[in-house]
């Protein structure tokens, strides 16, 4: 398929021939010009050995696709490129799994790329996959990525696009999000009715929406239960388990009064519960612990951590269904694109289940 | 470059022109056939200037590459694909890992796919791989992958191929693993030296090489030491979290004595310490833990659980390096190929540290 794609674009590029149109091969075949486009389309009401004849014709007379071409390739190889930042993070690998679920029943392979959250080997991935002739994209964007910038050159070619979780800002393709925003706020509202009132939040210094949201979410429950806001304890930094004790280190250290931490994600909740148990804090009793993410490990260790989970199977599953009706659209871009924001799910666990707490504190 | 090849095959299939040798492309560029042999090699020492002159006399003669396709292809698309089980267990992402670091060192992308323990999907996976051209694969077989089968198709088709840690018996290519026999006996002599002397061990039911290398290690650390082998502390399932905590409760309710479990995995040793803690069992007072392969949350749960290092990072450097070095020979399979044991890493965490046990049971 693709090889007479490249062939029927190379017979034009190395001798020069006419302008070839699908009613030219329709003439010379006598037949309708509908059913040279399917036959071209790979549409299965076309019998073989018409389309074979019709490849043969196209390829004699030098015809090229032209605007048919993406469609023409779409469908052909039967490959789907996801490119995520990392796989080693329950958070993607799950969504993938929910991607390969339905796109290998519809007969889609996929293959995957890691950007290492780097905008250079995000590059590198997008190109990659295009070298390959897969028939379209699903990716997350790396943190290092603040435009469209390769992206929009995929879009602009006409390949199918989608994104799931972290969408570019101004590109307008179809995605697949979680309402950072309700997550966020669903995890303060949680600790604030378990009685915490001096919450702490661990947020990202890069100008990542998704984050940027959670941290929304965190301003406007305070807000709702009139607890005022307390700059020292809006923190800022890489996320990782490291970075999380460091916080908690440093707000002991400095003698910052807090009852509870909420991080954006739960490395970084993992390293607040190593650090809190290491400086010999009671979780939940002193600290509540409230994380973002539900990876793996949170339901494994001790005491196990409270977090919101981002519906990762599902979410894979819709941009996958999501995608697959992208494909079956000639012309993907001139549709409104589809927008699917799922509502997160907070996991109560051991890390913020207080039950007895000073009245004093009590809603 | 693809292209290029393409290209040219495609002249010839069009045109039927007369066959077009290396000798007819130097004698027109009045440069030797070395020159154009290594220019069409993608040969450093030849200047891109050579190289293109080259290929555009290539393309013009319409010069067939014939035998020489596939050095031609190898360095071409500079794509190289891993193929492993599954992408969500520390143990796979952590050698891919590796591996990417030293192949995006010397220019090359890396495209995944996991076969997600099935052998129809390993097998959709290599033509995946062939199709979009990549220059030779990296695998790790699926649990149901007996014999080699496609790979052996990829061999014979002269394309670069190397295994890591799972590798199919009877195919003799190049490989990194670590010594799982070793391992076995390691985790086994440590649990003896720590008074343990009913040690179950939790194997796996299918005919996995590295697995049964884990069990002979346990067989023969017992022999040493002079335990006897009770055939019923010896269990194979299918190993996940919930099938160790199956096996504990299997032989709590069957009232068979224990002391000890050394699992062939992580997950499964987490199953164990669950089950154990619920029985109200204390680890390691009256039961050691030990697993296998290092899982991330093995260091993060409580208690820590005690395992068998595969040096992941290490092995997948390894393998890059010695896949770099295939990717130079001419003719991949004429070489004896290497095949590298790496020695595992016994990390004694505090599932397994006893400190003060019966002196009955000391050695």
């Amino acid at each position: 398929m693709i090889f007479l794609l490249l062939a029927v674009e190379l017979v034009i590029n190395l001798f020069d021939l006419k302008k070839v149109t699908i009613l030219d091969i329709a003439k010379e075949l006598n037949i309708t010009f509908s059913t040279v486009a399917r036959a071209l389309n790979d549409h299965p009401a076309i019998s073989a050995a018409t389309k074979q004849s019709v490849r043969e014709t196209a390829e004699r007379l030098g015809y090229r696709p032209n605007k048919v071409a993406s469609s023409l390739r779409s469908g052909k190889t039967k490959i789907i490129g996801i490119l995520v930042p990392r796989l080693d993070v329950s958070f993607f690998s799950s969504v993938v799994h929910g991607v390969e679920g339905v796109m290998n029943e519809n007969g889609y392979t996929i293959l995957l790329y890691q950007s290492q959250e780097s905008l250079k080997q995000e590059n590198k991935g997008i190109e990659t996959f295009l070298r390959s002739r897969v028939d379209g994209i699903i990716a997350s964007i790396s943190l290092e990525t603040e435009v469209a910038g390769s992206y929009a050159e995929i879009r602009d070619r006409n390949i199918p696009l989608a994104f799931f979780d972290r969408v570019p800002p101004e590109l307008n393709v179809p995605s697949v999000t979680i309402d950072d925003y309700r997550g966020g706020f669903m995890a303060t509202e949680h600790l604030i009715a378990s009685g915490y009132r001096r919450i702490v939040h661990i947020n990202q210094y890069r100008n990542i929406n998704i984050f940027n949201e959670r941290l929304r979410g965190y301003l406007d429950a305070l807000e709702r239960y009139g607890i005022p806001v307390d700059e020292r304890l809006i923190i800022r930094g890489d996320f990782s388990l490291e970075f999380g004790r460091q916080c908690v280190r440093d707000l002991l250290a400095e003698g910052i009064d807090f009852d509870a931490v909420f991080t954006l994600e739960d490395f970084t909740a993992m390293g607040v519960v190593q650090e809190l148990k290491a400086s010999g804090k009671r979780i939940p009793e002193e600290v509540g612990v409230v994380g973002f993410a539900n990876e793996a490990f949170t339901s494994l260790v001790s005491p196990t951590i409270s977090t919101v989970d981002q519906r990762t199977v599902e979410m894979g599953e819709e941009i996958a269904r999501l995608f697959l009706k992208l494909l079956k659209k000639g012309d993907y871009y001139k549709h409104k694109p589809e927008k699917l924001v799922l509502e997160p799910k907070l996991l109560i666990r051991e890390s913020s289940s207080r039950r007895h707490f000073p009245p004093s504190s009590g809603r």
